[in-house]
């Protein structure tokens, strides 16, 4: 695989490019392929077979446009399907759930004031996510000293979406769903899928003011750039300098499998920056 | 077609379960084949197109299972690929947005107190459905005495579907949605989308606090029912006695695109009974 070959990142919809927007910031000489499944989004309702067969999809079309690796930005795909991907793919694959429970046993391990008993850490994910278990499994993986405290938060990705990230009604959506974890010891709080760093205020206020003291917020898309930057140092393949770049070659490059009326306020939202131009793929069988 | 066949119903998931509740109990000598395409719920978000094929590929399913009249349980479908079902298709198609517009048009002709100018018909949906202008259109084929006050209320499906359907989230959001449309002077509200019957008592409530009075509101999933029932008795279609009907023949078979965990609780609270049997197929192309 070519060092000048861009890294391939996909998520179920436009939530990933929170990863997109930290790896831009973190890795300023890689180019980036990103696929928007979001003529299938939400992927975190769906059973485990149906998130495979979408995440094989996914990653065909990115290998197809010669990705030296592949980036999985949604919490759900690398919560069921990062084992099948990396059986079955030749090529370095980084998931977001390894990432965020190896940055949030960093963080419990920090705590100035941590309770008796095991520290815990609270994680809040789609009902994929949570349901799968890989974030116990990922953190038992590095240490079994810790407890994990899940909980599904369906309600935070249409919030994200529809741009309500402030005020009563995300507030107590966020609380309802905080509160047991908070209650139960959680000492930190991961947020296990790629929308919710739009909500990191506010889930950051809510959680200090239940816990009655700062709580830190794990973002699992930080987390993952941050393993990709790993990668990618240790796996010699960093990219050229731009300066080599073949003329034209765009820094980032948006696939999509719908385009609504509403993609370019959306992903804005979730890439901090204008969007470039974008072109719509074709996934499913045609009907 | 045969009047012993089963009339065909389909949704993008399983909100038009309040559709078949609505049937059973109005028509209870017909057989009903329910399809949900839950792998790919929800429709409201994508665009027109993509609409159009998924709708497609749903009619076929049912025309395959031999179904003598198809019932578009669903406002986007209803909105964006009713006309093109129509023209393909040979067999009566039934949307939800006319009888929901009919519907409407009745209950506003109805207010006690009028005030002055056209009668104007508030109604919530989906993205996709706002967008298309569908209520309108509708409404004006009916009369062009009257107005239409569209709002998109994308985190009405997620809440029913987490099950939140009374308490401050749902009230705060619906508040949020319903407050132009009445502060607009919308004397009913058309729940323009399957789900929403759900949250009639919190819409209704809502609304009434706002307006100072009752407003009424007009259910699509009811209105639409009662059209089938209109269609079957005029188009002599009607089912057979059900004493008559071959025997194990089932009064209700349900169909999904997927079969995640949380299932038969979602389709419970739809449906206000416990679920059949339930069958999964594949909508989708294998990859």
């Amino acid at each position: 695989m070519s060092p000048q070959a861009p890294l391939g990142v996909f998520d179920s919809g436009l939530g990933g490019l929170t990863v997109v927007r930290a790896l831009l910031e973190r890795l300023p000489e890689e180019r980036i392929i990103y696929l928007g499944d979001n003529a299938r989004v939400p992927y975190g309702t769906r059973s485990a077979n149906t998130v495979t067969r979408y995440a094989r999809g996914c990653a065909r079309v990115l290998i197809e446009r010669k990705v030296k690796a592949l980036i999985v930005a949604c919490n759900t795909v690398s919560a069921v399907a990062l084992d099948v991907l990396r059986a079955e793919l030749d090529l370095p694959v980084i998931g977001a759930v390894e990432p965020g429970a190896s940055a949030a046993v960093h963080a419990v391990e920090k705590l100035a004031v941590r309770p008796a008993g095991p520290p815990k850490i609270g994680v809040l994910g789609t009902s994929g996510t949570i349901a799968s278990g890989a974030y116990p499994r990922a953190v038992a993986q590095i240490s079994t000293r810790f407890e994990v405290l899940g909980h599904a938060a369906p309600l935070l990705v249409p919030l994200v979406e529809e741009g309500w990230l402030e005020g009563a009604v995300p507030e107590l959506a966020v609380r309802r769903y905080l509160e047991p974890l908070v209650s139960g010891g959680a000492g930190v709080i991961v947020l296990g899928c790629t929308h919710y760093p739009l909500l990191k205020n506010t889930i950051g206020n809510v959680a200090a003011e239940l816990a009655g003291t700062q709580v830190p917020i794990v973002d699992s898309a930080e987390a993952t750039a941050g393993r990709a930057a790993e990668l990618i140092a240790e796996g010699r393949i960093a990219g050229a300098n731009p300066l080599t770049w073949a003329a034209g070659a765009p820094r980032l490059e948006l696939l999509v499998t719908d385009l609504p009326g509403t993609f370019d306020g959306v992903a804005r939202r979730f890439l901090g920056a204008e969007t470039p131009a974008v072109a719509q793929i074709d996934l499913v069988a045609p009907s």
